[in-house]
C-alpha cells in the first residue's frame, strides 16, 4: 500500500469517468458512508454511478471481487453501485457496512466534469458506552496490541446485539455471545446487551425448546432455523456467567427453565453408556475445520454445561431442582474417560474413527474429564504436537484451547498459543480480529473465497478476557 | 413479448439467484418503484442484490444495456443495482425513473431460499391536477390516440418543472418549454408551472442578459452554461404566449425586460444587411439532424420572435418602446427574401453551402417572410419532397413544420405530416412521445446508441395542441 495524500488531499482532487482511488479510515469501524461528490470544471450534466467497495482488509480492495467463487451469497460481497443525481449533493450508503478501506470507482460521469469528493465520512455506529482503553504499560507491546484489537472488534460487532460479525452475518450467535460477553465483562461493559441477547435466544426457541444457533433480529425477531447442539448448552453457560458477572438474579431465575431444558435435551441424546454421539440429526458446530468429528468434544460441552448449572442452581438456592446433575457429571466424565482415552498415544478420541482434534482435547480438558492435570496438560501438547491430528481453522476454538491450557495450568503455553494464532493475524495487519484464520493457509476461507470472509468476528475477542479476568499474560506486580 | 402472468400472479412466484422477469405496469410513468421482497422456503440468511433495469421501451429490457456505444454519460442508463437487507423488507428505489417495465433480475441470494416479490408498486408523480381527457368521438380514432399520447407525455414531464424528459436530462429547456405551455393550455392547464419556469430562465441569465438554453432546478436552480439563440428567443414567444393564454399582465410586465434583452442580444447578431449567420459561438439548435446549416431557420425564429414581441407590447401597453421592431421585421424578412431564397428551386437555403433543409422552410414560413401564401407552401413541400434537402430527426422540428403548414394553409398535408411522424410512433408502440424519431432509421439514436434516448419527451407533446388549439383534425360539426 502507497500512501498517495492525506484526507484533506481527498478534496482537492478530482476524479473523472474511469478513475478510482481508495480511501484509508485509518480503522476498522462499523457505520455508515457519506461523502459531498462536488462536479469541478462544469456544471454536472449528468448523475454519476459509483463502484464503492467496503474493505476490512486490504485484499477486499486491492482484488476484484469477481469472479466469486465462494458457496455463500455473493449478496454479502461488500460493494453498492449507486447512482448520485443533481450534483453537488451529498450521499450517504443507506447500507451499513464493517470497513477500514472504502475504494471509490468512477464508472460513469459525463465527461464535462470531474467528481470531487469532500467529507468523505465514515459514521461509526456502536452500543459500546466507551472507547477500548488499553492495558497497562507493564504488559508487553504485543499483548496490549492484541488486546487493543481485540476490544476493538467486539466494539464493532457490538451493535443493538452482539453481532457475530458487522460484515457477515450480523446475526446473534450463542457460541459468539459467551465471547463476546466475556470480553465485555472486562471492557466495554454491556451486560444491558448481554441480557437482551440471552432473552432473544430465550424468546424463540424451536419447537422442542432447544434455543436455537442463531436469531435475526431484523425486520423482527426471528428465529433462524439452525439449532446447534453445543451452542445449545452454552446458552447455559452464558446465563451463568451473566449472573455472575452481574448479580442479576431475577434474569436467572427467569431464564432458568430455558437452560435446564437445553441440558434436557441435551442429555436426551447420550446412549446408554452417558456418552454423546454426533449422529448428525442436529448440528454441533465446534469449528469450520474441515473433516472434523464433534462427538468428544460435544461430550466435553455437555459436561462443562451441567458443571456450571450446578454452579448457577446453587446461586439461585435450587440446588435440589438439579441434584441429579452432579452424578451424571461423573458418569459422562467416567464414560470418557473409559471410552474416548487412547492411552497409549495419551489423547481423548472422537467418533468411530478414533479420530485426534485439538478441539476435542480442549473441550475434554475443560470439562474436568481427565484424571489429573497431567494426563490434561498432555492431551492438550500430545494433539498439539501430533501433525496428523485435526487442527481449528478459527479463533473460536483457539479460544477454547487457550481456555483449556488455562485450566489446567499450561499458561505459558496458553500465551504461547495467544501470540502465535492472535500475534500472527497482528502481523498480517489486522485491524480487527478474524472469523477465521489458518496459520498455514492464511488466504484459507471456510467459504471457498477469501471475499466472502469476515474480518471482524466476535468470536475473536476472546483474548481481552484471556488477559484481563484469567491473568493470561499478566506482569508480576500488576494487579488482578 | 409474451405475458406469462398477471399482477396477481407475480405475487405467487419465486426467483432463484439468476432469475429474471419484466414487469410490465401497462402505462408509461415518472415515478418510485417498490415492492416487498419475501424470502420462501426459510428464513433469508443473506441480503439479496437485484439488477433492476427500467424501460420505457421494450428495447429497454429485452437488451442488455452494455456494451454502451453512447457518446453521453452511461451514468443515464435507467438500472440500478440494490441490495436488500433483514427479509422480508419494503424496498423503495431511491431514486425516481421514468418507465413501463421493469425488468427484476436476481443477481445474488442464499441458496436456501427464493425470492417473493409482493406489492410490486410504481408510485406516480405529476404535477398535473387531472388525468388527460381524450377528445370527442367524433375524432378518428388515429387522433385521438395520438392526442391522448401526447398528454401522457405532457403528464409525465411536468414535475416541478416542465422537464424535457424524465429519464434524461429531467432538465428544463426554453424550446421544450414553450411547447409544452401550448400543450398544457389546452388539456392539464399547469399555468403556474409554466410561470414558474418562465421565472426560473429570467432569474438565471448569463452576463449578457441571454436567458440560459436549460436551468437545472436541483439541488438548487443553476444555469446550464448552455445557451442557444434560437431558445432565447423563443423565450420572448413563450412570454406572449403565457400571457394571452392566461390573461397574467403582471408576469408579462416584470418579464418584459428579460424578453427586451434577448431581442436586442440577437440583433446585435445580425449582419449589416439584418441577416443572421450562425457563427457557431454561440450554440443554434434547431434539430439534432446531423450537418444541419442553422442560419436561415435561426433567421426565421428571430423574425417570428419579432412579430412576437409587438402582440405583447400591444397587450402590456408599451408598443412605442418597440416601434422599431417593426421595421425591423419588414427589413430582416426583406434580406431573407433577397438574399436566401432559391427562386429556381421555389426554397430557402442557409449558409454558404445553400444548403436546403425542411427546418429553415417552416421558421422562414412561420416567420412570415415568404411573400405570399403560395410560395410558402412552395418552399415546404419542395424541401419535402427534395431528397437531398435535410430532415429532421426530433419531434420538435416536425412540429415547427406543422405548425408553419396550418400557418400557410397546408391543413391537409399538417395533418398527414402528424399522421405519419407521431403515428409512426404509435405503430412502432409509443406509449409517449420520443425525444428522437426517424422514420426512416428507427434504432438511430443522437447518442450514438439508443438506451441513452428519452422515450418520453415533452418537445413531442406538441399534437394536442395542433389538434386542440389549431383546429387539426377537427371533424366537421365539432366545435373549436
Amino acid at each position: 500500500m502507497r500512501p498517495v495524500d492525506d484526507g484533506a488531499g481527498l478534496a482537492r482532487r478530482d476524479w473523472p469517468e474511469g478513475a478510482a482511488f481508495i480511501a484509508d479510515f485509518g480503522e476498522h469501524l462499523t457505520g455508515y458512508l457519506s461523502f459531498r461528490a462536488v462536479p469541478v470544471n462544469s456544471v454536472a450534466d449528468s448523475p454519476i454511478r459509483l463502484r464503492l467497495t467496503f474493505g476490512e482488509v486490504p485484499t477486499d480492495v486491492a482484488e476484484p471481487l469477481y469472479p466469486y467463487s465462494g458457496w455463500i451469497s455473493a449478496a454479502w460481497l461488500p460493494e453498492e453501485i449507486v447512482t448520485v443525481d443533481d450534483l453537488p449533493a451529498v450521499f450517504r450508503v443507506a447500507r451499513r457496512h464493517a470497513f477500514r478501506y472504502v475504494k471509490v470507482e468512477v464508472l460513469a460521469a459525463s465527461r464535462r466534469f470531474g467528481v470531487r469528493f469532500e467529507a468523505m465520512t465514515a459514521h461509526a455506529v456502536t452500543s459500546a458506552r466507551t472507547e477500548p482503553s488499553p492495558l497497562p504499560d507493564a504488559y508487553p507491546e504485543w499483548i496490549r496490541r492484541v488486546d487493543l484489537v481485540a476490544q476493538r472488534t467486539l466494539r464493532d460487532c457490538l451493535q443493538t446485539a452482539f453481532e457475530d460479525g458487522p460484515r457477515r452475518d450480523r446475526r446473534l450467535w450463542v457460541g459468539d455471545l459467551r465471547l463476546q460477553a466475556l470480553a465485555s465483562y472486562v471492557t466495554l461493559r454491556a451486560d444491558d446487551v448481554v441480557k437482551r441477547c440471552l432473552y432473544l435466544f430465550a424468546g424463540l426457541p424451536r419447537s422442542d425448546g432447544l434455543v436455537n444457533g442463531c436469531v435475526y433480529e431484523r425486520p423482527e425477531p426471528t428465529y433462524g432455523d439452525t439449532t446447534t447442539l453445543d451452542y445449545a448448552a452454552l446458552f447455559c453457560v452464558t446465563l451463568q456467567e451473566y449472573v455472575a458477572a452481574t448479580g442479576d438474579l431475577a434474569c436467572g431465575r427467569e431464564l432458568w427453565p430455558v437452560a435446564r431444558r437445553q441440558v434436557d435435551c441435551l442429555l436426551a441424546r447420550l446412549d446408554d453408556t452417558l456418552l454423546f454421539h454426533d449422529s448428525g440429526e442436529t448440528w454441533c458446530f465446534i469449528d469450520w475445520a474441515f473433516g472434523l468429528d464433534k462427538s468428544a468434544a460435544t461430550h466435553g460441552v455437555i459436561v462443562f454445561t451441567l458443571r456450571r448449572m450446578l454452579a448457577l442452581a446453587d446461586v439461585l438456592d435450587c440446588a435440589e431442582e438439579v441434584a441429579h446433575y452432579g452424578p451424571l457429571v461423573d458418569g459422562m466424565s467416567a464414560a470418557a474417560r473409559a471410552q474416548l482415552f487412547d492411552a497409549s498415544r495419551g489423547v481423548y478420541t472422537s467418533g468411530p474413527e478414533q479420530q485426534v482434534s485439538c478441539a476435542a482435547q480442549a473441550w475434554i480438558v475443560l470439562a474436568g474429564i481427565p484424571e489429573s492435570r497431567d494426563i490434561a496438560q498432555a492431551a492438550l501438547r500430545n494433539a498439539l504436537a501430533d501433525p496428523a491430528a485435526l487442527r481449528p481453522i478459527t479463533p473460536y476454538a483457539y479460544h477454547y484451547i487457550a481456555e483449556a491450557m488455562l485450566a489446567c495450568g499450561m499458561d505459558g503455553e496458553a500465551l504461547e498459543l495467544v501470540r502465535s494464532y492472535w500475534g500472527a493475524m497482528l502481523d498480517a495487519g489486522a485491524d480487527t480480529f478474524w472469523e477465521a484464520f489458518d496459520p498455514a493457509d492464511p488466504l484459507a476461507s471456510p467459504y471457498g473465497d477469501i471475499h466472502a470472509n469476515s474480518y471482524c468476528h466476535a468470536w475473536s475477542c476472546s483474548p481481552a478476557w484471556l488477559f484481563r479476568a484469567r491473568g493470561l499474560g499478566r506482569p508480576a506486580g500488576e494487579a488482578a
